[in-house]
């Protein structure tokens, strides 16, 4: 049995890793190398090597309520989208309420995590740990959960640019950007158009005398400013999920990226991909488009060759007098305390039962947290793991056996380079509802929509029609929480609160807009019914027999 | 008859001040204050007193196409929105392909301007300037041409701040805004959400802890990446302008607010204004709703009052620990140089025949271009004042009498005060189109529409649904210019040019597409004979002998 449990990092994925341990009753202790919490969101001045780093001016890209952990809402005051400082915060709050900090050894970086000799009998595993004064501890655990991140070593493939040895001015990875200082008056390149290369493009463009922003492949990219003001996540709902499910996907790209170009056609802006809009997680930036229109940041294509402090791209322009390049070229990841066998690759991948577990391990003793990619924040998708895993830890979810788990995890390895365009580097893709869903329902904490439409009607509302915030994990089953149901009816009061600092006679909506609503809302019933028929037709016996107990 | 004249100010309103005199066969001499061309858009890093000044990031928020002059386009690879530098750098290449430079006398400011004795007789005015060693000179014109701007002084009410004296931390005007290197870590409040004060609180909010944009209004804010991602202004056509006159104002106002809402509910930013939208100029931003959502701009109402380093608000929420206040409150305007009896006031406001001549001359020798507040750029409006008054001077364009023009003055302000809300410290605001179209039919050189769709259809087309762009006054009539067409023709050409960076196959628009304009531009020549029948029936005959004419 499970009860000592080692947590690397004192992250996103840590923090909450060490709450799902404690609520199931195990201890757990956590190993942070650096000289605080919050991981990736620990702003450093200067980047420490071999740990994640972000620049002084970023703000999550995901609204608030979608990043939040499931039963502790983010204060209403604070703003939709946050700035590292006020994330920092929030975890903050977040470990002192629910009493981890003193569970976490800071400046102790775990050297090795090996399996202990009497393994296949106890599970166990060996830490090694150092302190900032150098000295080793060797500690016994019965589980250890992995959540060190994946964005801490910087991919800097200079092969692939020919001549950068003749380059004659500074070059560096956005792992080392802080801020535009050094851009004032300057000519830069920057190199991929993920969210740093995009953030970074605009906001040296402010100072440069010219950014120029190089990109293999293009990309879609989206505003957080969604419809109406809106916060563009507030539109992931369930709604939408299924409409996902049940509409082609051509049809849906067809969509999306006419949805998209309406806001700035990404083939005019230089910006246009080769893949389509639902296979690759778009890049957000709401500053880029009219940094382009006003040519701050030109667009190029592929960078082929630098002469010196000239630069080729391949289509054969030349970019003279290059002061700076910046290679906004991803991260690799690396777990190096752990030894080889307990990491199941498949391809080049790493695989992992559910995204959590090695599938090869004889006990289920060892997990990795928040080593995830998609279009939701880590916190709540750390957070189902951790719930999940800790649920596997206590013994309360069977898993297949190791043959069937290797198969699930090859599977999954083949949906994603089937369904999606995703780095080697990366962790696998997954889609956010459906991904929380699957975790949810293994441990019996997923909504039970049909059980809503009939006993909590206006709370099945709010779960079919908005946005798929965590709380909805806490309604129901183990670690169930008496604040979720609240937390759901004012999660736009949350949204609108921060907005309200000069206050107006806002109109009310109009009848026309509420009829369309109820109309929709009706139809919804039936919506239901067929989602969870098409998901799972086997929970509506189990729902029937427990609404007439209910009735009884 | 007016041979010599003096043009105060090399600004965008002196340049082609120069031009349109040489153009008539006149002699000027331009008296520039400072050491070089380009006026407010030569940017300083040091404001300098009593000169109109930009910060170091300002970028132009109209469209080139709209901006240029209009027999003069902007290089097809400049950016659609330009920074102040390509700005200055377009003037200087205005100034020396039009040879103005040898007319212009750098640090020479005008210290008066007053009529001569024989003034009755001759309309001439004697000039004093001096020169940067001190030296004052005497010289007589036959004619004289303000361009001295209207955003030299700095208009810094603080006696509508109570307690400012009290302030701890630093304050300044707009005006001596250079960049946001100060306010690094600060808490700043901006007071006032024009153009000037929606920018700074953006850029400031990048460094600074918090910013707080406070405003008595509110304001609707528009973007310039409009949709499609093509430049707002694009949007201004003959066929839209036509619209404006057809349709009523209320319905005209729900819709752009609609669109307006659509984009982000200004309500729920809290920036809504009292005022519907078409009656001020919208506020342009691209990165504030952005800001808002974040939290780096929070939205406050009118400041109330100042308590040592704490700022109270009219609602009586109260910001602490206060570091800096900007005033984004505007400037007013003077003409110290100037006679007050030259100077015509209809009620607190300066009042030009035209927006040009003062009605209470007993000669028009005396004209102050670029004095004009519209939904356009300067640069074609003050060309267009500037071809007006120079076919004034050479009396090729009469005027009616005095007591008409000040009975006409005074109608503009009426106007003015019904159909907008605009500052009693800014120029009466005009409608850009309607404004251009009337000077040029005085002297000729408007685009007869109807002519057009007889004679040459693809010019047509492009003249009514397409931007009103300068070079449609340069189509016909004096100082036609060759290229116009040309210039029509290509203007989105010019728009795409600086965005093809990195080459993509362009999908071809559907015929879906094609076919819509095709059966609206057949409606179009209906609508121009309707357009000219509603604003001048009286064409129609004289064009109809035209065409027979032509026919013979």
């Amino acid at each position: 049995m499970v009860h000592k449990v080692a947590v690397i990092g004192a992250g996103p994925s840590g923090l909450t890793s060490m709450k799902a341990c404690l609520e199931e009753g195990m201890v757990p202790t956590c190993f942070e190398s650096s000289d605080d919490i919050g991981g990736l969101w620990k702003f450093k001045e200067v980047s420490e090597p071999n740990r994640a780093s972000i620049y002084r001016s970023l703000t999550i890209n995901i609204w608030k309520e979608m990043m939040c952990y499931s039963d502790f809402p983010i204060p209403a005051d604070y703003p939709n989208y946050m700035h590292h400082s006020k994330i920092l915060k929030y975890f903050r709050m977040y470990a002192e309420h629910f009493k981890l900090l003193q569970h976490i050894r800071l400046q102790t970086s775990v050297k090795s995590v090996t399996q202990r000799s009497d393994f296949s009998r106890t599970g166990q595993w060996e830490v090694v740990t150092e302190n900032r004064d150098g000295q080793e501890e060797r500690h016994v655990f019965d589980a250890v959960i992995c959540c060190s991140g994946h964005f801490n070593y910087p991919n800097l493939p200079l092969k692939d640019f020919p001549g950068i040895e003749t380059f004659e001015g500074k070059y560096f990875h956005s792992w080392d950007y802080k801020g535009p200082e050094d851009m004032y008056g300057k000519r830069v390149v920057v190199i991929g158009i993920g969210n740093s290369g995009g953030d970074i493009a605009v906001e040296g463009s402010r100072v440069a005398e010219q950014v120029y922003l190089s990109t293999r492949s293009g990309a879609w990219v989206i505003r957080q400013v969604s419809d109406n003001g809106l916060p563009v996540d507030r539109f992931n709902t369930r709604f939408v999920h299924i409409m996902f499910k049940l509409l082609p996907m051509r049809f849906l790209n067809w969509l999306g990226e006419k949805k998209l170009n309406s806001m700035y056609d990404h083939a005019m802006y230089g910006l246009k991909p080769k893949h389509r809009f639902f296979s690759q997680i778009p890049v957000i930036n709401d500053d880029l488009p009219f940094k382009i229109l006003s040519g701050g940041v030109i667009v190029k294509p592929n960078l082929k060759e630098i002469r010196g402090s000239s630069v080729v791209f391949d289509d054969g322009s030349i970019v003279e007098n290059v002061d700076m390049i910046v290679f906004a070229t991803g991260y690799n990841y690396d777990f190096p305390y752990l030894q080889k066998n307990a990491i199941y690759k498949s391809g080049p991948r790493v695989g992992l039962y559910k995204h959590v577990l090695p599938p090869n391990l004889e006990h289920p003793t060892l997990a990795i947290v928040g080593f995830i990619h998609s279009d939701g924040a880590i916190m709540p998708q750390a957070e189902m793991q951790a719930r999940w895993v800790a649920r596997v830890f206590k013994g309360h979810k069977k898993l297949p056996s190791n043959q069937a788990m290797i198969k699930a995890v090859e599977k999954d390895t083949k949906d994603t380079e089937k369904n999606y365009i995703v780095s080697k580097l990366t962790p696998i893709q997954v889609d956010f509802v459906e991904y929380m869903d699957s975790l949810a329902k293994d441990i019996g904490v997923g909504p039970s929509l049909l059980w809503l439409f009939f006993t909590d009607f206006p709370l099945f509302q709010r779960v079919f029609w908005g946005p798929v915030t965590a709380y909805q994990y806490r309604l129901m089953g183990p670690g169930k929480w008496e604040g979720a149901r609240k937390a759901i009816f004012t999660q736009f009061d949350r949204m609108y609160q921060p907005l309200k600092t000069r206050q107006l006679d806002v109109q009310q909506p109009s009848s026309t807009g509420r009829l369309i609503k109820l109309s929709l809302t009706l139809m919804a019933g039936g919506g239901a019914l067929y989602y969870i028929h098409v998901r799972d037709p086997a929970t509506i016996p189990t729902f029937l027999s427990k609404l007439r107990l209910q009735t009884v």
